[in-house]
């Protein structure tokens, strides 16, 4: 096998060389625990603090705003349920969408089954768009949360997240988004968008695995998901991961200042894939929005194919890219997501997902394509179902 | 300054370079999903399997009933919760003790408070010893769950957990325990104990931080506490910490081959500290049992003394102790645990602990006894309370 082609970079992320460095001497060198009170444990805890700095600027938060976690599943979870818990006396109606990652929506089935929660799944249009006038519809004086993703991890699709900001301020409700494909990849001011919550994982760009946030606006209310010490403000137990910390905000600080040129560069060659694909392969069809799209997010079915057989032969060049969500593999049902667009059945289970990074090159995508037209071609001249189609239509 | 000696390795331990070693292909050569399909993600998939045999093996467990967390507190968080919702229909009481950790005693608060639990919390002996007849008496029919931590990480005693998976397992009712200070310390084998779950965390055994397990017998029916993805047999949502995790399984292997030599040197050392105190320090009192302790843990306190100078003293020296528990520090109330084996509030505000490593030599400990004494006296002479006491005693 030549060269890996890595083009799955929504699942997760090489760790940086230089995150890597900057956390190398938090393990053995600078090992002390922050909450211990002498001088060796200062260097600890000045290193949490300048993580907490490096992410908040992101965002334009303050360091006090942004609570450390394990990753963008346990900010979902403890986003969602700890604000039931914490304004349940003024409702238990929560609004979100059919598109979210299983955090949120797993979550929420929770908190229908064992917490009492009601809650409103909106529909997206066919591009995976939230629409603004059901969402406004979906407001009770019951609903005490509003969490919509900012952007989708399948298709890419980013919601209007100023506006949904707007309307859950206008009504007084919570607004909690999961932008753990979002942060940087595309500009986030938690001010602008009148976010009150918003949940990241480091792995996704290119940090650690095993630790991210939940920026939590001063004032908003919720207490402790994970009970115990008094780390992070009393709010999140647990000796603080310190060198996954000092790792997630080098990489913050790193792709913050990348970002233009670096997502500049990867809608170039994402336009060129689906454009190529689109032109010189038969029956695809491209999934989600065109422009309102995360940079690096190429998502197409193939007709009369199967994405797990698709996956295995691109494996077989080296080219590693996804089908559902890595998250929740292990399934061979459907994507959730590729249904809610509206996709039947058999048109979403030929996805396939690829993801960008910034090593992604021109010439990368270019083999990679060809390979494709190839074995597309090859899978579907061994499908009954194209034989009868082609038959068809002849 | 000089040399430093750390003797706070109950608070956190310095990751051991070969662990470290270990996790370093995981950052950025071997960075892919665990849940991904293609060969490349095999890497990862391979390397947590091989992790979870090397923690089961240290527990005479199956390598399926490890679940990785994100350390000892979600651990804690989740055994507690997760049992008091699988159970409650069959009933809401849950016994414990009073020196728990806090990631125990604030998760009871929490389910007392918020979801309707009745938590009894034993009182122990003046080593901190659980006394078996008051647990057996405490047992209702409504009791779901016992959680007894296997050693204290304050003052060192090891609970009798044999016998306390024994009355568990003759009522029927789960037993969980909290071997966070115990693992890799002492021998543990869950079949022995009939323990049911058990919660450990990486960086209290040179392992990294931000990663912990929950072991969960086959069989004990409790669900997630992070929901969301597939991970972890469907039981603990989130991208798994792949570094962490190899880092974990390492650690445990290294300590867990090293257990015997190790505790026994430490042992040798402990007792040398503990009797040159007492022998050399008037108006000391040795907290926890002599016998029933950790082979690294020292805790003692010294009358007319606050523990927070003592430290900062100490720490001129480059030496870091402990004064209550790391984990919840910024407070200046007692410890609970000094309360609950009787020491009045003054005597237990001047409590000093130290915990050794495999690092820690008899050279160390005598320059450190030497200091202590030192500043124990410059202590004193500078204490009203020390002069009325010895105005009245001569
Ligand atoms: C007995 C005990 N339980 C739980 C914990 C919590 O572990 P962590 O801080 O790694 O979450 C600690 C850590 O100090 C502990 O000593
Ligand atoms: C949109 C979204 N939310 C949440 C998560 C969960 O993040 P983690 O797996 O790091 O816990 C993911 C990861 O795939 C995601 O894409």
């Amino acid at each position: 096998m030549g060269k890996m082609i890595y083009l799955d970079n929504a699942a997760t992320t090489k760790t940086a060389p230089e995150v890597v460095q900057a956390m190398m001497p938090y393990f053995s060198e600078y090992y002390g625990n922050p909450s211990s009170i002498y001088d060796f444990a200062g260097k600890s805890k000045e290193a949490i603090t300048r993580g907490r700095e490096q992410i908040a600027e992101v965002l334009g938060a303050k360091k006090e705003e942004i609570y450390f976690t394990a990753g963008g599943s346990e900010s979902d979870n403890w986003a969602l349920k700890a604000a039931f818990e914490a304004y349940k006396s003024k409702g238990n109606h929560i609004i979100t969408t059919k598109i979210e990652h299983h955090a949120i929506l797993h979550t929420c089935e929770y908190l229908e089954k064992e917490r009492g929660a009601k809650i409103t799944y909106l529909d997206v249009d066919e591009n995976g768009i939230v629409k603004l006038d059901e969402l406004e519809k979906a407001i009770t004086p019951e609903t005490i949360l509003i969490s919509v993703m900012f952007a989708n991890n399948e298709i890419g699709t980013i919601q209007p997240i100023k506006e949904i900001g707007r309307i859950a301020k206008e009504h007084g409700i919570l607004f909690h988004t999961d932008a753990v494909q979002a942060f940087c990849q595309v500009p986030i001011n938690v001010d602008e968008c009148n976010i009150d919550m918003l949940s990241s994982s480091g792995h996704k760009i290119n940090g650690p695995k095993g630790i991210g946030f939940l920026y939590i606006r001063k004032g908003v209310k919720i207490r402790s998901f994970v009970h115990g010490g008094a780390q992070e403000r009393k709010r999140r137990a647990g000796t603080e991961n310190v060198p996954g910390i000092v790792g997630y905000g080098a990489a913050a600080a790193r792709a913050n200042a990348s970002m233009k040129e670096r997502t500049a560069k990867e809608i170039q060659i994402r336009d060129h894939m689906i454009q190529r694909i689109e032109t010189e392969i038969p029956y695809v069809k491209v999934n989600g929005d065109r422009v309102k799209r995360l940079p690096n997010n190429v998502n197409v079915s193939f007709q009369f194919v199967e994405g797990e057989s698709l996956l295995l032969m691109l494996d077989n060049y080296g080219i590693c890219a996804s089908s559902g969500s890595a998250c929740t593999s292990g399934s061979l049902d459907p994507s959730h997501v590729l249904l809610a667009i509206g996709l039947p059945h058999e048109i979403a289970h030929g996805s396939l997902r690829m993801t960008l990074s910034e090593e992604t090159t021109m010439e990368d995508v270019d083999f990679v394509i060809d390979r494709l037209k190839e074995i597309v071609e090859h899978l579907r001249n061994m499908s009954p179902l194209y034989e009868d189609f082609v038959k068809k239509h002849k």
